[in-house]
């Protein structure tokens, strides 16, 4: 690379470390990559941080020492994350959702993958101080948080799936309760898709009881592995016995009437620690 | 916002830009948020554009007239192309990827978040050019390339299912064969998850003989949307009849030896037209 003017320099480095949330880069890669002092990479990385900070775009931690460099963690601040949560409300809310048997279509929402992104740096701004190694979720509509999330935070994405249909060489499987029916059902996840002792931060779309949650924290025993923290973006208030106890949800469902055509979608519990 | 320098405004934009990819921004919202003149947002504009185009992060238009303003359109360069292509087909050769009946096991790359997010940034440079309105997939495996294509062009994703637990409201469903065991399957989508008349771009993690995508094909007859072209992370080349013609492949799968472990894996057909 020809050598840049510290204007063109930092367009660089703000598009690089935002390519590399969550890893360690070192301040020797950009003085190499831009034949600049380390002195001068430290100023540009000030200015990067500064204005990160106070944008609440994330933060920039100076790691010390021989391995150190920075590293980008991605953050949401309180304020542009109660806009987004409202602006979720207020779709959540349109009358037009309303399926037979009181579902709600969601798909518009799930199928935007700008808003995805966004609600995967807000839960990756919740979970800033956690150690996380791998996202889990249940397909299918869980699939585009799950990617929202890993990407913020630099992990993998395990995907557990409620079919047989499936070519992924050694299997686990768990029988789990579906709360909302009591039905028993059978969740599976390849062997090979989650590392032992990893911990892992569990996302769905959709929480009722719980019991396909309560599924997976039961499945991450199979693989020795540990539950950091469960997210959803919608829960379900009116339930009569939750099955798991603690989680972060973004909104939170206390009524659909399918005859009068209304909703009551509000706020979830995420600002309670924000 | 308070005032701004122009290296914190660099960092500003840039950071702006790369959430905002295919979207007209005007200079006046520029102008507005950084209390600048528009002459100096425009020569910001030009340090960006040398720095994104020199290193192949993607081009930024200009937009003449009172609409007008910047559009960034995430690319990436032949080169850039070439050593992710490279890195797959390295990658996919891996003779421990090799499952009873000669599949392949590939959740390790379709669980990348970040491999996916580059993979989904090649395909969004191939369509640079073309106008997209939507990216298709099938559950599951699919999701995640679609999602990161989807990210790239700023456009929504549709998701095909072959189940039928679905709760969406009202569906389109159509039969079709499957290419390889030429059963007569079923998938289905959501009525209100395509508008009509969209044009789309079909993705899939793996082409055998194509039946699926063909099947996805017929199914934007029903939505009166239109094909723009079909995106694979692998082709498998030994097939009689291929169901559909025209498709980038980012890598070829010749030969699965289960006795052998080898894997014949090269690259595919994207760089015909690249």
């Amino acid at each position: 690379m020809k050598k840049l003017k510290r204007s063109a320099r930092l367009v660089d480095m703000t598009y690089f470390l935002l390519q590399h949330p969550h890893e360690i880069v070192s301040l020797t890669r950009f003085s190499e990559r831009y034949q600049a002092a380390k002195s001068s990479i430290s100023e540009d990385l000030v200015i990067i941080k500064e204005m990160f900070e106070d944008e609440g775009y994330g933060a920039l931690l100076t790691i010390p020492g021989a391995s150190g460099g920075v590293k980008y963690m991605p953050k949401m601040n309180k304020s542009e994350a109660e806009t987004l949560v409202d602006q979720l409300v207020i779709d959540l809310n349109k009358q037009e959702r309303i399926l037979p048997g009181g579902y709600l279509y969601m798909m518009d929402l799930l199928g935007n993958p700008k808003l995805m992104h966004e609600v995967g740096r807000l839960f990756a701004s919740v979970l800033h101080n956690k150690q996380i190694d791998a996202v889990m979720t249940v397909a299918t509509k869980g699939i585009p948080l799950a990617y929202a999330v890993g990407q913020h935070l630099g992990v993998p994405v395990s995907i557990v799936r409620r079919d047989h249909r499936i070519t992924e060489g050694s299997m686990v499987s768990i029988n789990y309760a579906s709360g909302s029916s009591d039905r028993i059902q059978t969740m599976t996840l390849a062997r090979r898709s989650l590392a032992p002792g990893a911990k892992v931060f569990i996302v769905d779309d959709f929480m009722k009881a719980g019991g396909t949650l309560k599924g997976m924290v039961d499945l991450l025993e199979e693989f020795d592995a540990d539950l950091v923290g469960i997210g959803v973006l919608v829960e379900a208030a009116e339930v009569n016995e939750r099955l798991v106890d603690d989680y972060i949800s973004l909104t939170k469902l206390t009524d659909v009437n399918v005859r009068e055509k209304r909703i009551d979608v509000s706020e979830g519990n995420v600002f309670e620690k924000y």
